[in-house]
């Protein structure tokens, strides 16, 4: 193979892979209390916690509280039980996201409960919840418990909203903002502020990091929900098509609905509101999605984000993971899972 | 009537309600911060909280956070942050529990699972749980995050074990009493500790209400487990039986299986291990709980627990507030429901 054949085959890392990368030795730590702090005398919690914390994901909030104490210092290990706070609090939203509601229907994937039932998921997302708190405990800074107390409130508050708004076609642009606000952008943003906070960084500095991390939580959640109606992530392993069948309410949606002739709008309260579903409707939605504009619209929102996350930035002294940061804002855009 | 009859009329007050009036004025405090503190602009989160926390059930966790504290200050307004930060942890382990396996029947009663969903359960529990911990940030003592924090996680632990040993007839004496100490008399315990913490006394003094706690815990749980099969109680209001049908193993099935003869081995492995009932089950198990000796001997062992708790007290200086204390712990027997 000649080296341009090489350097083709092996795509350039992403700023995800880059920060990764940078914070390898970190992440390690990290990693390291992840695991010992998921281990129980109860068989269940780790074999449970396991499925879903040691299958990987991105790791990006831990990242986050790692690359904003970086910022500032290089050589503290006060981030890692914070990080390690951080993810177990997703961990556990996630696994607590997962219950069915009796009324409904399971996804086609073998969430944790489906594996292990809906009382396992909801008990171990609990002990990995107290365990974060056991953590920041150790770690012993108020402003910290402070920061995710608050944050774990807010998050439980946009969960309720987003399941009292859903098959609701009346949902406003505003309404989906707040959810998405307090469900995804709110850890991103208490994940930044750790790092300034421990490091005792002035309130501006907090406030421009708690800012990059809203921006860039907002930034990745939008794309997220135009990724749900992309047909051509599903080889790339996202399943797509679960906001739809849930009935959730997300930007491509609500401009879709906004945009739609009277044909378009019957169809969407047809699959919203009368929850009546067939095979070929996902199709149909991601077509009126894309010729509507509702998926360009939902993209610039996206955009916005990005440059007011990196805006935030400015205010933050120049170095390398100040740069990585930057990037990292782009690839809610630019990834493609 | 006569003064003899209008005193039979009404029965003297039983030590919980002598409790309850003697801190009714503090009281008033944890029950008007229950109200504010469960509040959200996301309306579903009060009306669904209200349903469970308004609703009243006895408070007797924040009844104890405030007794251990009186016991040595009678005037600082500590305890009712924190006091309502015990009873969000009970309330919100309350809504999880009620969460319905996939592979469950649902209960006879109207659980707030059966209302709102299971999904809307999960997340509110979720919502107290992180008030929980606010009201303990702005209390500020890293002493009683340190303490309700492992809590928790303690609580959650012991959850998952019930759920792991459910239906299992070779569970022993000593896994029953691991389960309860943990999902049950942690909470006891470190509801009576918080008081000789945020009043500074000495450890021997937080050791002996953390013990009292315990015990009195460990008491009632018991006793509760007696009277989930005693058909008596039905009158007063307790719905029985709950135990039989979800299988799970507390001490009086334990000891009635262990006393049971060839028989009856048939009849627990018949309704436990293969799990079919039959409508005459529930009666025949109460027969042979009463017959075999195991509704004594786990009366037996409550009683142990309540004279433990008790002992516990000789380590704190005489008061009225104590005395009740040791009343309370007999009331876990003498009470019926």
């Amino acid at each position: 193979m000649s080296k341009l054949a090489q350097a083709q085959a092996i795509p350039p890392p992403n700023p995800l892979e880059e920060l990764t990368a940078h914070l390898s030795d970190d992440m390690k730590s990290v990693n390291a209390l992840i695991l010992e702090r998921m281990n129980s005398e109860v068989p269940l919690i780790p074999q449970l916690a396991g499925y879903l914390i040691a299958a990987g994901g991105k790791r990006i909030r831990p990242l986050m509280t790692l690359a904003s104490t970086r910022l500032f210092d290089q050589t503290t290990d006060r981030p890692y039980r914070l990080a390690t706070a951080v993810e177990f609090i997703h961990t556990a939203t996630l696994l607590h996201d997962d219950v069915v509601d009796e009324s409904d229907q399971r996804r086609g994937q073998a969430s944790a409960n489906t594996l292990f039932g809906n009382q396992s998921s909801v008990l171990v997302g609990d002990f990995l919840f107290s365990k974060s708190f056991e953590l920041m405990v150790e770690d012993g800074s108020i402003d910290v418990l402070d920061i995710l107390s608050k944050t774990s409130a807010v998050i439980a508050e946009g969960e309720v909203l987003q399941l009292s708004i859903q098959n609701t076609l009346e949902t406003t642009l505003d309404q989906y903002l707040q959810v998405i606000s307090a469900k995804t952008a709110a850890l991103f943003a208490a994940a930044c502020e750790i790092g300034p906070v421990i490091t005792g960084q002035p309130s501006e500095i907090r406030q421009a990091m708690r800012n990059y991390g809203h921006h860039v939580g907002m930034a990745f959640q939008i794309a997220d929900d135009v990724l749900d109606y992309q047909s051509n992530t599903k080889e790339l392993g996202k399943s797509i098509g679960d906001d739809f069948k849930e009935g959730k309410m997300t930007a491509p949606v609500i401009f879709a609905y906004e945009f739609a002739d009277e044909k378009g709008k019957k169809f969407w309260i047809r699959t919203f509101e009368q929850k009546e579903l067939t095979e070929k409707d996902l199709e149909h939605a991601q077509k009126l999605i894309k010729t509507t504009g509702s998926s360009q619209k939902t993209l610039d929102l996206a955009q916005n984000h990005i440059k007011l996350a990196q805006n935030a930035l400015k205010n933050v002294g120049d170095s390398e993971m100040k740069s990585i940061l930057h990037q990292l804002a782009d690839y809610a855009l630019t990834r493609k899972n």
